[in-house]
């Protein structure tokens, strides 16, 4: 049976891209090799990371602009400490929307004074504060573009007169921003990018090499680099699947076209959720709502079981809330098909037809 | 045409593993999902992580004796600096054997004073040292069990006071060893064990905790360990699919088996190295051998041509030498069959036929 499959990460890829993965893993490239029993340092490989590296940038507008992309391991939580590592030197400002915010906070806080401009912990993170003040001599201030976990998005960026640091995990590559006003991004590629297990970051060169601390090889942007982001053995295949996933993006129009249809689809779930009254949206205010994310409650508890079963039937995998949040969450990464979240709201509707 | 692959890593692997890797990145488990795009915290891949930590702690005779295994990300290159993060206080004693051990010296040095017990540099690490005098007051003893780059292994192991800190990248689960005599064994996954993309950690619980320094949660040991190597989003595919090989490595008998197979290899190479005069060993010192990764040269390069078509011909790949040595390498791990070694053989015996 297909899956509609709404997780929240790792999460669905485009199928092109799953079957080729597939195909490499017996024959790369016609080689008579697999693509994980080969040097990463031979032509085949080498020109896997370049072209991901290229088309990050490509897909970002930041070609020639002194930006360079890498494709390191870790996860996003390590980069929460590399930002800190590469950047603090005295003190760094953070926006506090959600549950990786706050970790990116811990993390830094070995490193420098953290000054928190604002929080939404107290409302559990059901919004995005606006109004707050950056110290103007803060080292950088560091803000999270998408809540995963709470469906909270920002939609605007304050004006800032140091590097802009961002972690856009979750909806890089999902819509069109100046991507030119941040100094580094980053974000683990389990969302719109690629499998787990490799993670981006797009640092502007220009800020790196201002701090006293010395930093280990393995931890300095600097040294990934000067080595062309292979300084050790990279992540072979989930940067190879990266690479297809931003080939799959570009050949659909790229951020432009990814953000069309993701305003489609999220629009279709979020009219639903609001006009249906067995459901509630979980943030706030509808100007913070994720368009990757959807956090939704049931009215009344009383629907769980048939509303459960409804979804599981329709083949929908993934909608869980995270348990911080509760009832439901769908995810909409790029690679969702709008049929899946129509098959979604025609759950919904099914449910209200019966409740 | 079948590739006798000789890579020194990421390198061969089993072409079963291979073959079900392939069909998990389209449909894992038969959920109609593919493994790629499954939740981290599903309980199909949470299996997988528990499975993989349990076959290593098997496979290395460490189950129930205070060890936990991890899969962590970042290769062996973050464990230099994580071995001395995690255990430096104030100084360790290295043994320098080689690039990877010069590698992990530089980093631990971040963390505190090194002592360089020995080196076998001067003679470009072609033999390793066996006198030396380890100061009775360090925090820890690291050495490299395999050279990968120059062809050297260590047979035996120095008895210390201390905990004894071993990189085993590229000869883990290749041969019968006391494990519990070490406290901290990491290796990448890219030899004997998986894909790049994940670094396997094994150590004894008692050692952790005795720092002052405070540790990012990444670079903590014990973080790690208090989520059953799910702290973070891990890499997925890689996981599994070392998991794969170690169940595979089970049904061929386990670490003994391997161990025969590996020196049957290495015997029939090194017989012909010796016995053919137009090739000599890299290593000075037959019993400091690498079972690995064999190392050798022409005796003039007047043949180089002539050898290296003939290899290729064969269907031979990754046979050049690291550019430190120069010459041959040939890797020979878990995963390559005698058939390909015999390949090798008689295409230097054909060379001397010709020559
Ligand atoms: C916004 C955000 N940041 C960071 C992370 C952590 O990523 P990782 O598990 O790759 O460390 C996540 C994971 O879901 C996330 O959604
Ligand atoms: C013995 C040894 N240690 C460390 C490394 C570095 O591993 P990684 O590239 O995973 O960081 C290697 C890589 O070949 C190795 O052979
Ligand atoms: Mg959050
Ligand atoms: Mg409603
Ligand atoms: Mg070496
Ligand atoms: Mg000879």
């Amino acid at each position: 049976m297909k899956k509609h499959n709404f997780s929240a990460g790792p999460c669905i890829l485009p199928q092109s891209v799953m079957q080729k993965a597939s195909e490499a893993v017996i024959n790369f490239n016609n080689l008579d090799l697999s693509l994980i029993e080969i040097s990463h340092r031979s032509k085949d490989f080498v020109d896997v990371m370049e072209n991901a590296r290229s088309l990050a940038l490509e897909h970002l507008g930041l070609q020639n602009k002194g930006y360079q992309a890498l494709f390191l391991q870790g996860g996003a939580s390590t980069q929460f400490l590399m930002a800190a590592y590469n950047l603090l030197e005295n003190k760094a400002a953070y926006l506090n929307t959600g549950t990786w915010s706050s970790k990116a906070i811990k993390e830094a806080k070995l490193f420098g004074e953290i000054i928190e401009v604002a929080s939404s912990k107290n409302a559990n993170f059901n919004y995005i504060p606006k109004e707050y003040v950056i110290p103007s001599d803060a080292d950088y201030f560091h803000c999270t573009s998408n809540n995963t976990i709470f469906g909270t998005q920002m939609k605007e960026f304050p004006e800032v007169n140091m590097p802009l640091v961002c972690d856009m995990s979750s909806d890089i590559f999902s819509r069109v921003l100046d991507f030119s006003k941040f100094d580094l991004i980053y974000a683990g590629a389990q969302k719109n990018m690629g499998p787990a297990g490799t993670t981006l970051v797009v640092v502007k060169e220009d800020i790196l090499g201002k701090i006293s601390r010395t930093i280990p090889s393995m931890l300095d942007y600097t040294v990934h680099i000067g080595k062309d982001s292979m300084f050790n053995t990279p992540p072979v295949f989930a940067v190879y699947v990266s690479m297809l996933t931003l080939e799959w993006l570009k050949e659909k129009g790229g951020v432009a076209a990814a953000e069309k249809l993701n305003n489609e689809k999220a629009s279709l779930l979020y009219t639903e959720i609001d006009r249906n009254s067995l459901f509630e949206g979980f943030v706030a205010n509808k100007e913070d709502r994720s368009n990757m994310n959807a956090t939704f409650n049931l009215t009344s508890e009383s629907h769980k079981d048939a509303f459960d079963s409804l979804w599981k039937n329709a083949g929908i995998n993934g909608l869980e809330g995270h348990r911080s949040v509760g009832g439901y969450r769908a995810s909409m990464y790029n690679a969702l098909p709008i049929e899946s979240v129509q098959v979604l709201v025609d759950v919904m509707k099914e449910l209200e037809r019966k409740g």
